[in-house]
């Protein structure tokens, strides 16, 4: 009795009397050999619901899930209102040709001239290279795409011989990149190219389909039960622009992780320190590009998974608009969060291969029917300060609660560059409802995933996954369905909140994580680790965008 | 090992493997003091949840829901792809007054003279008065409404003083009638009706606001954890037009049920045989339209709550499109699969309510984007055989499934009759996978059921539920969330082969319920009653409707 809880509806809620609670994880952090003897406990039929119902009530999930009454309708997927297009925007046909949508992307990029950076067959100074810098040496006949390919070959190939191998691609087949890169060649040659992304080297995580490698999510078996007859829809995309695909990037096990931890093929490596994880779970991807392999990669990010390990790598990652992109093709197509976006060293690259891959798949036609996707015409930087009209919405106490205050002083010098240098207001704003933020992610994500999963649980495949997914997994299989339509509700408070604050900002500005590349622990190499505080810091600032299907970015401060 | 089921994708499934299959409900007929300790037994935690699920896999849900890859993605609400509009119908506005919404629906109605069926006075044989009657007898000064809510408020006072009480209304307060009928009776002699509706006597299902009375949902303490301070969208809308609402009607408590059983309230008896149900969940409703006690009444429909007791009791229900009404005020507003919709004597009746009610909510807006309300011109019949090029669709083994053939071949006689006078065509069909769609409904409508009592259960109001409220929520207590997700992806199986199907005919025909109103047990009364077959019988032409937001109407035979 008196345990019912009552929330004011969404729209009466009082901002002012909103107090930001630090978030607390109560969990074990868990690795090696006392990792799985949780997991067997976990596992036991009724000792484990037990153990993980305590876990659930320490951390107030059940109070809010089951007690809770919540006025708000479910919001099953990310409903926006329709909007008004953007000032200095270009429309892009969705159902149109990617080659046309990447054409009219590389006209809204700001002016720039390779020609004018290379100093005879080379790039003067040590920095990543630019799409255009490759189409510049493409179209210049400095390099062909197939002497780039064994280039990347002998890399990739050499990656088993070091000292500490940081497993990159998890499926990579030589004569398939050849074959590609030579047949770019040709169209070089012949002088017809297909865009500006032909001969351009990308890698794709291992949760989407590329044609002829297995789809694996990273899992030792995905793909004996699961055969890949042809690209996702996204890849096709890529591949119709001349895209040259080396394979399948590393991945944490069917995405469920922050940190690219992965006892199947190796734990990717974080470029920038070798002791460190990249993040996750698009680790493969985050560190091809960041160690300068490829100039692009394909990520899925249902929980920060593009975000995380773009920036603990320092590269740029896209977080696309829910239902933007066609997820036809990848092991994480049904869910309510997920969406397929790009990891590039530079925005402009993010963009060009952005155009590429977006359109909705035609059922997300029907049920969210988006406003037409746009591109921001950012060659008209150079003669309108748009940046200097733009409102930055900072919510001062989220997004200094990190692990280290050199995040968010830095942070806060990038705001306070934007500020001086183009005249960005920032204005301070309060976000209500955090942890039922992440309570409503998190049993959407995870009621999908288990969803997606269960037959072959259920087949016996359960004992097959990584000890860190099926902690996972345990948790997963406690939400009832009570509690997933519990979660669409808090989904329609969180988003009524949210769009009242876009009403006075256009952008809302957080460190991407809380923390940055956390250490791989040696004893969590061979038997994986769980880290619910480190996935904490390092999901803090980023479930919104998920669950609400917004875009959000993540852009390394050197960019 | 090997327990994996895998469906082909919906769009190859071959309809010529089909096999219409019997549905088969292993569940036992239990009432009076068997049902109390069955419930007291199923609430164990863990013995209660062993008994669950062997009943669940008995009836073959586990299989479906857990070890089943559906390939669909889920669909949470009905999704209807743009259509054309169709022959012969009016748009009407839904963001209108709805006066001028039911002005136009009345142009639509085929002629009637209302004054040549009348004989000084009086209509001169037995018939439901229609709304069109009325209002002819208003405004001809034959009758005002003050006269007419005198005749019903001893009616319904009366009532109590029967040898077997039929408690028809919930909520009554004689005072408050006459008040609306006194300012009908006014307008009239003012010569300013608000519509053809003002004064015609309407009741509202008990789950639905209408202020001052309160809501209950035929619990014994929903009114005393929730508030009414105005009417639903819906009802006031009828408001608007000059409806006198005589007050709450009898349910099944919260719907969750079909015959109408109730307890708390005394069982509505069934007006053309007091020793048999209305059918549920909208039993006073039908009753009281059956009865004819008000011309028409508001019921809602989650899995045939207002189309079993119109067909139980002989009279007309509409089951509303999903997403055409706004539910905002009913207890039941948060779910996937409820509509209101009107319950009447006659079609025209219906549609000249339907077209008071409907307007669908700001949020159904913006996700569902149904295509404008229409109303068909019934006028037009009347010079043009609209009815003969109406293709309708049969599935003969399905619709010949039913308790009794009498069924059956009485609504084969309909057909035929139709072929005959109008030249409809019948088509065979064939529906797949309709054990799928059972289990898809009632995962979802428990599911959302659950959610929404889930705070006042866990505050102690669960055992002041009735018996057979407590065995549904047994059941639907035990549905995971990825068995709620999984229940989707088949919602969005069943929406494509009916839209296969809709492709071929116009209209799916089948009998209302599969058996007529069964017998009462007098143990029934006191403790309620759980008979899953009976359940079975009556919604087993219905849920599709419900799954996929159709729209779906019940008319007698003599209609």
């Amino acid at each position: 009795m008196g345990k019912k809880r009552v929330m004011v509806p969404a729209k009466e809620l009082d901002l002012s009397t909103v107090k930001y609670e630090k978030e607390t994880i109560q969990a074990p952090h868990l690795t090696g050999s006392i990792l799985k003897l949780f997991v067997r406990i976990i596992e036991i039929p009724i000792i484990g619901s037990l153990i993980i119902s305590f876990m659930k009530k320490e951390n107030n999930m059940v109070e809010m899930l089951q007690n809770t009454e919540i006025p708000e309708k479910p919001m099953f997927k990310p409903e926006f209102p329709p909007q008004e297009a953007e000032p200095s925007v270009v429309i892009v046909d969705e159902e149109g040709k990617p080659t046309d949508r990447v054409e009219s992307a590389l006209k809204c990029l700001p002016h720039y001239d390779p020609a004018s950076c290379w100093s005879g067959d080379t790039l003067p100074s040590f920095r990543y290279w630019k799409i255009r810098d490759f189409a510049y040496a493409y179209r210049s006949k400095l390099v062909t795409p197939s002497k780039i390919a064994e280039q990347i070959i002998t890399l990739v190939e050499g990656c088993k011989y070091h000292k500490a191998p940081t497993p990159l691609l998890i499926s990579f087949d030589a004569e398939d990149i050849r074959k590609q890169a030579a047949a770019s060649t040709q169209r070089f040659k012949e002088g017809n190219p297909l865009s500006i992304l032909d001969g351009i080297f990308m890698a794709i995580k291992d949760d989407i389909d590329c044609y002829p490698h297995p789809t694996k999510g990273a899992s030792t078996w995905m793909h004996e039960v699961r055969s890949v007859e042809k690209d996702a829809v996204s890849v096709s995309r890529l591949r119709s622009c001349g895209v040259i695909l080396i394979g399948k990037a590393n991945m944490h096990e069917f995405g469920m992780g922050t940190t690219g931890n992965n006892p199947n093929y190796g734990t990717t490596r974080n470029p920038y320190a070798h002791e460190r994880y990249t993040g996750g779970s698009s680790s493969g991807p985050a560190a091809i590009v960041a160690s300068g392999l490829c100039s692009a990669a394909l990520g899925t990010d249902g929980g920060g998974s593009i975000r995380i390990p773009s920036s603990l790598c320092g590269v740029v990652g896209l977080k696309t608009t829910y239902g933007r992109t066609n997820m036809g093709g990848s092991l994480c197509g049904s869910g309510t969060v997920e969406i397929a976006g790009p990891i590039a060293s530079t925005v402009e690259d993010v963009i060009l291969v952005y155009a590429a891959i977006l359109g909705s798949s035609p059922e997300d036609r029907i049920s969210l029917k988006p406003s037409p996707p746009c591109l921001p015409i950012l060659s008209s930087l150079e003669n309108v300060n748009i940046l200097g009209s733009l409102q930055l919405g900072k919510y001062t106490e989220w997004f200094n609660d990190v692990h280290s205050t050199d995040i968010s002083d830095v942070c806060e010098d990038v705001l306070n560059l934007l500020s001086k240098s183009h005249g960005c207001k920032t204005i301070e704003i309060v976000i209500p409802e955090l942890h039922e933020m992440r309570i409503a992610h998190l049993v959407s994500i995870g009621s999908e995933s288990i969803r997606s999963l269960n037959p072959d649980i259920e087949d016996g495949k359960g004992v097959k996954l990584n000890y860190d997914t099926r902690t996972c997994m345990a948790l997963f299989r406690t939400f009832t369905a009570s509690d997933y339509v519990a979660a669409q509700c808090l989904r329609r408070r969180i988003m009524h909140h949210h769009l009242e604050i876009f009403k006075k900002v256009d952008v809302i500005v957080t460190p991407t994580t809380g923390m940055t590349a956390p250490k791989i622990p040696p004893s969590a190499l061979e038997n994986g680790e769980s880290n619910m505080q480190v996935s904490g810091y390092l999901m803090r600032f980023i479930l919104a965008a998920n669950l609400l299907g917004l875009p959000a970015i993540t852009v390394p401060l050197w960019c």
